[in-house]
């Protein structure tokens, strides 16, 4: 087919979105950027939204607009939609490994201020052969190991060692440090986020000290997620956050204990299924299933609709049970809010974007299936 | 960008695959189109590969090539990109609901032969006034829930119910009954799989018979998968077979217990990785995460690569814990088995084919994403 097949059209009302369908409250959305935006850049505090959560330009243009100075993104080829969408400032939040994965990175950084992480003198080496034979410079950031027990050099005398590393490729600056504990947003008590951001924070600031005592300048002290952003923000050391579940939020995040420091962001994205099977009282079956909808997190929630839970998905399933007496008919829409939102955005193409009852845009969603 | 991303070209070594890639084996994979042949239409029984584990036309036309009849889907859209592609007998198993997704399904059937599920009356009547407006014939076959707790209607009378809906409407053909019993395919030991496939051939031969006796004719009784179909084909009741993981296999399906009526199939799809971090002696970082792979039944396998476990994703992280000594530096390949094929298969759109060390061809993955 030449036109692309979109699930809507503006102008359409819920029930001509064709199911399943990916479905943005435009309010709510707008809401939460503004929520975002007071609660860091017009504080003055440097906002880099994560954009793999929902990659999509049209929304990062959004956040660029409130005053976010950039992005961020995961992978070289997500990085490139975003450039090519017009944003001028990424950081690749990961090692990017291997030539070819290389080049293209610092091909990138020839048309826009690109970053990325390092962890590894072998990596750094690389990436600074590539921009010295492409004459450009490329900012890299140290990852740092804060408490999540996935990459970055130990705190202290291991960073200063990369920091030595980096120094030595004259076509690599180094911009600062990346001290992401991703693990924190998704403890459920306020009281266990607290403890583990303030212990990153705590071997940012000892890896900020010893690199500053070694002679290195580190400008910025870059992490955080939507989970625990306002501790970072007000913990004294980091100076840039990174939250991207923000738009739109999930299911996941619903289920964390709310904290005195949450800044109320709602719920706007959602996946619209139809009932496609009503087979008895007590069950319906929705076309939403497990490649429409990423179940890593918990299934998603019914909302809108008292009486049924989804209870289990398989691939092109959503079997819902049914409290007595609940009508959803086939053909009936359901809600549901998907457990994580970052993998489930990933499976589609087009991003409905609902204001009220209507259809008022259809997005694309670029950077989809961006995972090298 | 114009051109499509390719993760790999013709020719190109096992080195020159950008990471994460699908990869077919595809030695593993002819043999596995070949013992599915020899174990089903070499003896006559009738083969309609299910499209949804692979979505691939490529792999649709070698089925046929070998005997299927002819493929199913389970989504509209996806049952367009394979008659698109020249397939030109789908069943799409599935209750298919709502004016826009009949209209197309109608107008699918009027350039192939096209078959639907159906468990309702006000769905066959829909069904039948779509196909009489655009006057093509339609198949419709009525399924049975024999025992999966999904879709269906009860064995029996409620049958005999839908049948007679089915025979007022003058553009659909009773073509069939489905029996489909899903779950069995997962089912741990042997002996639990043999049991629910003997109790789901006795529901469906209950409702062939009230159907025969109420003056229906029962050409086909469809239904299976891959890790039961050896039992439906000899069961006397069902003729004609849907597995469709086989081309693949997973994790999930080698976690069964092996039966006596196994055909021997062998993994063929993998997830091509590479270590993006090595951060310690006991922990590596490679670039597949949530995106790359569906963990919806267990996290993957790494394969050829002693001392290694996949212990944690997250969306572009998967973490891998190492046994002492293990080597794995970054940039090292990691070949991974996804736990569930088809939802894995879905978040690609392009399948490297694999001939022992060489990239023989590259298969676009046409019908990834088509979810409604």
């Amino acid at each position: 087919m030449t036109e692309p097949d979109l699930p809507a059209r503006r102008g359409d009302g819920i029930d001509q979105i064709d199911t399943p369908a990916l479905v943005l409250d435009a309010d709510a959305f707008e809401a939460n950027l503004q929520r975002m935006a007071q609660a860091t850049t017009r504080l003055g505090i440097r906002l880099r939204p994560h954009a793999k959560a929902h990659k999509c330009p049209e929304i990062a243009r959004r956040q660029i607009a409130l005053g976010a100075i950039g992005i961020c993104c995961q992978k070289v080829s997500e990085a490139e939609v975003f450039v090519n969408a017009g944003v001028e400032d990424v950081l690749v939040t990961n090692q990017i490994v291997g030539a070819r994965k290389i080049w293209r990175l610092v091909q990138l950084a020839r048309r826009a201020r690109v970053g990325v992480l390092a962890d590894e003198a072998g990596n750094v080496l690389a990436l600074g052969a590539e921009a010295l034979l492409q004459e450009t410079d490329l900012d890299v950031y140290i990852e740092i190991e804060v408490g999540m027990g996935r990459c970055g050099v130990a705190p202290g005398a291991p960073a200063v060692a990369l920091a030595c590393a980096i120094a030595a490729q004259p076509r690599l600056r180094l911009a600062g440090l990346h001290c992401y504990q991703g693990a924190a947003q998704h403890l459920r008590s306020a009281a266990e986020r607290s403890a583990a951001i303030a212990q990153a924070g705590q071997l940012a600031d000892e890896s900020r000290r010893a690199l500053e005592a070694a002679g290195f300048s580190i400008p910025v002290i870059t992490g955080a997620g939507t989970g625990t952003f306002p501790l970072e923000r007000d913990s004294g050391i980091y100076n840039e956050l990174q939250p991207g579940s923000y738009v739109f939020m999930d299911g996941d995040y619903a289920r964390n204990q709310a904290a005195n420091w949450d800044i109320g962001l709602a719920q706007s994205l959602y996946v619209l299924s139809s009932v496609m099977s009503r087979p008895n009282a007590s069950r319906a079956v929705v076309d939403a299933g497990l490649k429409a909808l990423s179940v890593d997190s918990g299934v998603p929630t019914v909302t809108g609709c008292r009486g049924a839970e989804y209870v289990r998905a398989s691939d092109e399933h959503g079997v819902l049970q049914l409290a007595p007496g609940t009508a959803l008919a086939a053909g009936a829409r359901v809600w549901l809010v998907p457990g994580h939102c970052d993998p489930t955005a990933n499976l589609y193409d087009w991003l409905v974007v609902l204001r009220g009852n209507v259809v008022e845009d259809i997005w694309p969603i670029a950077a989809r299936g961006m995972l090298r």
